[in-house]
């Protein structure tokens, strides 16, 4: 069998650079691709090579085929929505208890029956499931007792060493000892909260926040100080700095790159900006870069952590959305507080599964992985695209959505009558899953007309019957 | 190659039927075994198997070869050392702070030039890794998509099926549903911590108490009572009960079988009482059952669980002790507590390794599980045994020692004299890793005579020169 994951076809590196010439802007939207005839000659490849190019783009939602015509660069076929507004969470911290609401919104998740825009990672057909899962088969026949035996903080020395070596590549200086492996980036988080909040604590975060953080806040029965943040920029420092002023905070706990919900990235004059303020206070910040591999752009944005000079920064991440979520593998560089982690790590799961560990170690060492990234950051950067465009055909009038710079969700603000609730039972019952906007808050109603897509699945007409179906809906209730 | 883990090989068969006849007393220390051609026509096997299962047997601390006289049940040289007295911690709540002291003591741990008598599992010669590593390797190829998936709370229905159908061994009526799989029992038991406890709030343990759980409780700023048990039945529920007439506890958290480190087993009458005792209060029991299936005697100890009828008992296991360590694959039936444990759950780790899951539970429904538990359970009560005898041998007069039913450790009495850091110290040096006492309790100096001793590793010239060089330790320093 060929291993596809690790070896692009023909016709994917065909297709490859004409979507990079799309992207790049060589080729604009409206304009003519070159003749299936001229394309075969000039990249000495078959006819039927560069027509699976060709359906290739077509499916990413790139190119167009007119019939008697020929290919072109698609069309934009109307303006796309506005952008929300900053959020304006009320300046005060609330207990959190988000929990049931979300357990009840993700009843129905993994039936396969039902079509996921609530869930927010990566297809499965996107991950390099297939070649993992042999390097992983290799390692259970090739490593013995070493495979069942514990993997005790700070974990795998393996994989360590390739995360040092990719945050070099981030403009991080960490080396393999200042990681720690976890369960999962959820853990990281959880350790994180626990390391340097007691109960009763403030958090700021940003609003919307991911109701993963918000969880994990009210299990430790900390408080969420909910920050206005900007749909592009993220959390806005002039009300952060404002709030540290007014209240005693713990910590703040910021996703920079491509946030959960909003998708927004932090300039890095903000990051570092953010890095010396929290200095000044001498406060811990958490930084969740779990989607920093995810940029559309021609840069993966550094993390405030490549700024932080005195370890105040707590960076976690994980390969859950990028190369295999079930593997539950995360890590954390806690920076002056590594200590105390790496006690907590102990204290609350040991140690961390050895052997998706090695693989993950393995596939990161064989140099799949960029090339992976590559692939994935067109495939997501198009989805996004596409959906975009579904809602400015389907969704009410009025309807806002965010421009993401990467990662995969989409934030919506729709007409203020639209319960996101409501909308969400309804969109269920058709079988189609949502996240809405009440589960990105401490403060209940904030975020009544709101909701969260995924566009982690790759553009067909499942998924363009359902937009059609959830923008009816939406446009019942508006 | 053949699966030795599956099946056990010719001479194995016929070493387990003559060391089932030396357990249950049918064969008695000093008697002469059969002559290896009478065992020979008797099993109708090959002289060679015959003297393979000898030498199996011997290896075992079983059987003895006399020079030119034949083989003989192993006779003990010297009686066994008196066992631990009831312990008597102080009546007080402690905060907790054995982190440091723990880590410390375990810098070396994973070194393998160290002789791990310090580490409380099997060793991995005795788990059936190949055919584990084998089903994993097997479902990573198979699974395809599903195997790098999110596997979210409560976890792989296939898994806790199989929990389900074990239970019902154990006379607790479980359903599928009851169970919630976690990475780990460790991470069962701090998520059972968290949630009937808050912060400040104190939690019974048993005294000494496994280091483990006393970090959970430091990790979570809880306190810990400390009640007086006994070597052999654990628990000892008098000095309970008053103590709870006397002082506010959040809840209960006992390893009723095969305790770490006393190995004591708490009676069935005991454990019905305990139920009772804590239904009369309305408090919780955490059940940490992780070496249930480890029982030496006739029959597994039924949980508390069991006997509980309102859903107050939170019970937790785990296959670290049994199977795979390194697949991190525990689990918890919450009872009553279910909602807000899985709750915890998908805030503190989210899903649970996926592949490990589905390996494990096809390794259950394969059935050679219990055939794997009985070679293990025989293996560790000779090593059990072994280990005693080289106490008798080499340490000081006046060592004490306890006499498990199950389990794989002992808790050493050493004289008062004999500083347990200072031992631990001077036998990292000498290569051997030991568990000192002090980290078993929150009061410090309560265990600084005491040691734990791991029996997970087969009977070895190399564990017999440790041994030997650990007892001249000890004597030097009484």
């Amino acid at each position: 069998m060929m291993d596809t994951a690790h070896r692009a076809k023909l016709y994917e590196q065909v297709a490859e650079r004409i979507g990079d010439a799309i992207s790049a802007g060589t080729l604009r939207p409206g304009e003519r691709l070159p003749s299936v005839r001229e394309l075969s000659t000039r990249e000495r490849v078959s006819i039927s090579t560069v027509l699976q190019a060709y359906l290739h783009l077509e499916s990413l939602g790139l190119v167009e085929t007119r019939p008697q015509s020929g290919h072109y660069v698609r069309r934009r076929e109307r303006p796309l929505p506005a952008e929300p507004q900053v959020s304006r969470p009320a300046p005060s911290a609330s207990p959190v208890s988000v929990s049931a609401l979300v357990a009840h919104v993700y009843r129905a998740a993994s039936d396969p029956r039902i079509v996921q825009l609530g869930a927010a990672m990566p297809a499965p057909e996107l991950l390099p499931t297939q070649r993992l899962n042999r390097e992983l088969a290799t390692l259970a026949r090739e490593a013995g007792e070493a495979a069942v035996g514990y993997d005790m903080p700070p974990g795998s020395p393996e994989l360590r060493r390739q995360l040092a070596r990719r945050a070099m590549e981030w403009g991080c200086a960490l080396g393999p000892d200042d990681f720690i492996t976890t369960c999962g980036g959820s853990e990281a988080i959880h350790l994180c909260l626990l390391a340097v909040a007691r109960m009763g604590d403030t958090i700021a975060i940003e609003s919307p926040a991911f109701y993963g953080t918000l969880r994990a806040i009210e299990a430790l029965g900390l408080r969420a100080l909910e920050i206005p943040s900007h749909p592009r920029h993220g959390l806005e420092l002039e009300a952060l700095e404002s709030m540290l002023d007014k209240r005693r905070v713990a910590a703040v706990l910021v996703v920079p790159s491509f946030s959960n919900p909003l998708g927004s990235c932090m300039p890095e004059e903000h990051r570092q900006r953010l890095v010396k303020l929290l200095a000044e206070r001498d406060l811990p910040l958490i930084e969740d870069d779990i989607y920093g591999d995810l940029y559309f752009g021609s840069e993966r944005p550094r993390p405030c952590k490549a700024f932080d000079t005195e370890g105040r920064v707590l960076l976690c991440g994980s390969f859950s959305k990028t190369l295999a979520p079930g593997y539950r593998v995360g890590w954390v560089a806690p920076g002056r507080y590594r200590e105390r982690v790496e006690l907590l790590k102990f204290a609350q799961t040991g140690a961390t599964p050895t052997l998706p560990q090695l693989a993950l170690a393995r596939f990161l060492q064989g140099g799949g992985y960029d090339r992976h990234l590559r692939a994935l950051r067109r495939r997501l950067a198009a989805q996004v695209e596409r959906m975009t465009e579904a809602i400015a055909e389907h969704f009410p009038e009025g309807t806002r959505v965010t421009r993401p710079t990467g990662g995969s969700l989409l934030w919506l603000e729709l007409p203020a009558t639209v319960d996101a609730l409501v909308l969400h039972a309804r969109a269920l019952e058709a079988g189609i899953s949502i996240a809405p906007g009440p589960i990105f808050s401490a403060q209940g109603q904030r975020y009544s007309h709101f909701i969260r897509l995924s566009c982690g699945y790759p553009w067909s007409p499942r998924i363009e019957a359902a937009m059609s179906t959830l923008g009816s809906l939406a446009r019942s209730l508006a």
